[in-house]
């Protein structure tokens, strides 16, 4: 049995999200069908979390395990041949015994886009949550950084995970306007050690708030402590939403009878 | 009855193109819908010219006259709310009588967009021709010199027109490599008085054979100098082409008698 490690960009806006369903069509469900197309064997590619309908990746990692004699070059060839084109397998490097996306994952850096004024761009509609109102993007970036460090963030987790600990470390959130080809983005991202269920597009929406003048940095601060979902903002929809990248420890000397993760930070799916 | 000046922008994507037909989605069947919608009355809305199934535009000209009361920003506004998400019309302007985009374009600017490398990335698919072999964007700039001026561009016109002239001038013509976001593209951008058929797909298709190093730019000298469309290279696809800018000359003191163009440079449909 082999180990390997995938990195995966994809479009997540004809997707019903990551995890594997019966009737609806997958990131998961499209590359196990290129692995058993591949491989001859079915096998279960398992992400450091899986994303909602809607999100898109960028770099994704997802770790799986299979009899297969063919070196990872070729295996990274062979599997794009079989996805499609809104799937990609960007990497495969063998990985050692026992890796486990979900498990192994340290850390993940997010990306959110928004586009502000009074009309969309049309090219770039699917990848940008469109609001009306001019943005004040310095205004959020400082709102943000209340949010930097370890904390409590169940007044950004929506409902529906039953994770133990809502406690998670933010190391850097920032926010910025950047100009694009024919227009203007305002961007943030935000990397942590883990993430809560709607974590990265509860805090968009707060700090959307923010941006658009109607509240705080004040608020944003009051948001944290109350630890209360009702205190901060919308949900901002799924397709502005990137996952970046996610760092992982590959298992060195590790422990193979180490049971697995069952209530750990994305298994009921994070962002 | 007023005219008006509309400047439109539009994914190509889900569209047959911009001509109205009877049973599929055009750019122009949308936009009358809208227009007809607002003002009560069917008008017809006449382009700088007629874009392919599958190209985009950032700035597409239209005009259009009809009877109605709206000031140029309430129709601007009303007919964008009656306008699905892949249709913008980016500004309405009053034109002097008798403006026709089609007749008063005296300038357009095109743009197509190559991704290289050995996979494409999945977000920006839509919107660039992905093509395996790493191009070299300085042989192609240079190659492409020779279109530059006054010319027969006849071995750059798919068949299916039926123009009386051949000669376009070529203003403009750069194939450069662009970083983006997260990778590059190599974007080739040609202005000029007027278009024949496919004539930006052509010439991109000519000029990709050049930096794939199958050709030589002394072959494009050639195939120009042939007028004869087997001579230059495939056409590429339409996803990757964008409609830029239309320059229009607006009529001042215009002959209202004069006769509609019937043969015109971009009549028969252009790239």
């Amino acid at each position: 049995m082999r180990h390997f490690k995938l990195t995966l960009a994809y479009d997540g806006g004809e997707f019903a999200g990551w995890q594997r369903q019966p009737t609806q069509r997958t990131v998961q469900g499209v590359v196990e069908d290129a692995w058993r197309a591949v491989t001859g064997v079915r096998s279960t590619v398992i992400a450091s979390g899986r994303t909602d309908a809607g999100v898109h990746a960028l770099g994704q990692v997802a770790s799986v395990a299979g009899e297969t004699r063919l070196p990872p070059e070729r295996l990274w060839r062979a599997l794009n041949a079989h996805l499609p084109d809104d799937v990609r397998i960007l990497e495969v490097l063998e990985a050692p015994f026992g890796f486990h996306a979900l498990r192994d994952t340290v850390r993940k850096r997010y990306r959110y886009v928004l586009q502000d004024g009074l009309d969309h761009d049309v090219i770039g509609r699917r990848y940008a949550w469109h609001v009306r109102r001019r943005l004040d993007a310095r205004a959020m970036h400082e709102a943000g950084r209340v949010l930097i460090g370890r904390h409590d963030f169940s007044s950004f987790e929506s409902t529906g995970s039953q994770r133990l600990s809502s406690v998670r470390t933010v190391f850097d959130l920032t926010v910025e306007r950047r100009k694009i080809d024919l227009g203007e983005r305002v961007v943030l991202e935000v990397e942590a050690d883990g993430f809560l269920y709607n974590m990265v597009r509860n805090i968009t929406g707060t700090l959307l708030a923010v941006g658009q003048g109607k509240e705080s940095a004040d608020w944003v601060a009051r948001a944290l402590e109350a630890r209360d979902r009702t205190r901060s903002g919308m949900a901002a929809p799924p397709h502005g939403l990137f996952l970046l990248r996610v760092d992982v420890e590959l298992p060195q000397a590790w422990d193979r009878s180490a049971a697995p993760p069952s209530d750990d930070d994305d298994a009921q799916g994070a962002d």
